[in-house]
């Protein structure tokens, strides 16, 4: 997979732009590219060409012109990779991409692998792992929250934090370590008491970070809000018009059942992933929910329920769908906005009536729209905001939004508790150091001070090419 | 529509890769870009930055980073638009494109119209018009064959040539002029023996350009192949076995009816429309063809006419679907290629018997394949090779592909024949002066001498932003 000493290249672009930009990197980009690149000017020389410059000049395939090329220029340890690199801007036909491609490669480059810039860049010493990881995001982020997110972790984020803490950790380790090699003698070089202070530290830091994953994972994915509701009581209608106000990014979540259809729509810079269920149906005095295991599911994985209901539905049926759900989302508290739709039907209806004899919980609240007329959408969008905040508070921060990251805090932090209880309880030096030890490996993993070639390559197979 | 003086922005890229590219062009770009743009470097000022240097650092809304970035710096008049011009390299995320852009605008950018950049460079005589409407067709290029034609257009081709010969007609009107100036003293000025040879000169070369046309305007959107023959014969297998091939661009061409399958096919680097017709029916005696007229339509506009037979059909039918194909194809004469398919299957079959009896004329062969097992497809693909080849020979070095220039070629070249005609005949110098400004006017308007806001919003309309 590492592929040293070698130079690389790929499309850095999307087809179909006016423009297109072909990445080249590793110690012998000059050269190759300036086997296929004529300048405008007679006297300049790629080879000779300073860092952080761009030369104007033709690519050629012997005498045939391919294209008229802008070639910019990075000089080791000054790009992006630490390597010498070149990035050639030319005109975004599929075809001269194609063909310039064929052209390096022919001159001795590779071609790149997916996320192997990226990797190149972690491997120099330019990114940590984790920031590595968050190019991927920020490329991908496509609401201001997400962004925020990927930009916060690609600029160092908890990485510094990370290291300092881990780098205490290694400290202490080897001071009882050496304790050991003492052996009999009983000597105490590391303070228990200091120890004990800097575990608890880190694994409250730990839990503090693992802790903002579920926000994190929600924002980078979108905040699911499972819409639930009777047939016909709007469901749709309402999804369509929050549609529209926001102009929004929909997407299909590909592998979504027909049964649950997904619309991520931002509102305020914010994704929020509507995951539509198939609709509660009365039989009779029961609700019966039409794939029920899956909805279940769904509702397990949401932050917000929505339930839907019309302006002349009786409190008492509202309730009895509301505790239905809540039933099915068992004891977790979620987020309930219970939605009474179609007021604009019914204006005569007593909203007070509804609003005194519908029950509502702790983290659920009440609200009377219209969603065909477009009436309370803008309080809805409020309610949501407001949840999400509220999740922010709790997080503080720093939120991390990637499993990896997750599953190794949480192995921090269960080594971590074995440490403390090992020194609460005089448990042998040599088991609370191999705890130590197994926290500093995880630490190690999330930055990348420890890495593995599984690891890396788990992670850099989910980069697009050219990063 | 010309926004002189003002700066205007656009992302240059699609959306979708590791990187995106936006462009600023106009007075203010280096101060607009300065706004939002923190170097790395402190010391250094981005409206201080000479051209062709490149400066990475921050774009910032305010306080908060949007993202690392390279800022690539260009000075007037060494840009593609002629004027001072910022290109900012950022990640690929359609949130920082949207928010880089609106930043942009707010510091006092314009978003820009389609192909405004390149309308730029032809104002400020980067290009000339011809040149600025290849860089279009150059973006568009999806084969080598519509590349070359783009590139060559692009760098100059006819426009130094039209350019002269326009010059020289210009000195032969006015000189003629001049004579009407001086009315009754019958002065010549004109030697016209001269004059009669430059506009034969410029006719000859106007008319040959002409008929490069129709195979410019083919290679440009692919060779037109129709591919007839009875239902069942093996045209749809025929088809996906060059299509698996050549791993070609294959596109569904939008505005096609559903009895005529368009696929483009690249193959040694020339594409083909292949053209599927709805099949040619017998019934008893009398061939019945499904959409006569259409298909009528598409004969008489292909290149190449693929008659797809089996192996053991008799030589009297395949006569007789040739002959009906030849009579609805009518004076034209058109490239007819009998192809015998199913050979796999009839092995016995007799070709020497088939070679004797199926009557070919000028421009027609016969080949003897299996479209299924992939028997005689490269045969099949020299002869669409030679044909190409073929009309090239016709066509001379330079080769239109733009429908705009032909019709001014066709103009310039029938004013023309009224001035020869007139100077043959003795037809009063203001009329032939009159003439010669109007082929004067045809050539200009190629190349962009002669424009109006409505050639040019025609022209520009039809580029994608950002170019």
């Amino acid at each position: 997979m590492l592929r040293k000493g070698e130079t690389i290249c790929a499309p850095a672009t999307a087809a179909g732009g006016a423009i297109a930009v072909i990445r080249v990197s590793g110690p012998e980009s000059l050269r190759i590219c300036e086997k296929i690149f004529s300048p405008a000017s007679g006297r300049i020389r790629l080879t000779n060409q300073k860092g952080y410059t761009i030369v104007y000049g033709e690519i050629k395939d012997n005498e045939e012109v391919i294209d008229d090329v802008l070639v910019s220029v990075f000089r080791e340890p000054h790009s992006y990779t630490g390597e010498d690199s070149v990035e050639i801007s030319c005109h975004g036909s599929p075809y001269i991409v194609k063909k310039i491609l064929e052209l390096l490669i022919r001159g001795g480059a590779l071609a790149a692998h997916p996320g192997e810039f990226t990797m190149r860049a972690f491997m120099n010493g330019k990114l940590d792992l984790s920031q590595a990881e968050a190019v991927a995001d920020l490329v991908a982020s496509s609401s201001e929250a997400s962004h925020r997110i990927a930009i916060q972790q690609m600029r160092g984020g908890f990485s510094e934090e990370i290291k300092k803490l881990r780098q205490e950790l290694v400290h202490f380790v080897s001071l009882i370590e050496l304790e050991l090699d003492f052996g009999e003698e009983d000597v105490e070089f590391a303070d228990r008491r200091e120890l004990l202070k800097i575990v608890s530290e880190v694994r409250n830091f730990s839990d503090k970070l693992a802790s903002s994953f579920r926000l994190g994972n929600a924002i980078k994915n979108g905040i699911p809000v499972v819409i639930a509701g009777k047939p016909n009581s709007g469901k749709s209608t309402l999804l369509n018009a929050l549609l529209k106000e926001e102009r929004a990014i929909v997407s299909d979540i590909p592998g979504t059942t027909r049964d649950f259809i997904e619309d991520t729509i931002i509102i305020d810079g914010i994704g929020y992933r509507f995951i539509d269920t198939a609709g509660l149906r009365e039989t009779s005095d029961a609700i019966e929910i039409l794939g029920i295991r899956k909805t279940h599911e769904k509702i397990n994985q949401a932050q917000v329920i929505l339930l839907v209901d019309e302006a002349n539905d009786t409190p008492e049926a509202i309730n009895r769908r509301a505790d239905y759900l809540r039933g099915l989302a068992g004891e977790s508290e979620k987020n309930l906005l219970i939605l009474i739709n179609k007021t604009d039907l019914y204006p005569e209806k007593s909203r007070e009536d509804l609003m005194k004899r519908i029950r509502l919980k702790k983290n659920e609240s009440l609200l009377f729209i219209s969603a065909k007329e477009r009436i309370g959408l803008d309080e809805l969008k409020i309610r949501l905001g407001e949840i999400v905040e509220k999740e922010k508070l709790s997080s503080g921060d720093v939120i991390i939004s990637n499993i990896r990251h997750y599953e190794a805090l949480i192995n921090v932090s269960s080594s971590l508790e074995r440490v403390e209880e090992g020194l609460k309880s005089g448990i042998p030096e040599d088991l609370i150091a191999v705890d130590i030890r197994q926290a500093i490996h995880y630490l190690g993993e999330i930055t990348g001070e420890i890495t593995s070639d599984e690891i890396l390559g788990n992670i850099f197979r989910n980069f697009c090419i050219g990063k």
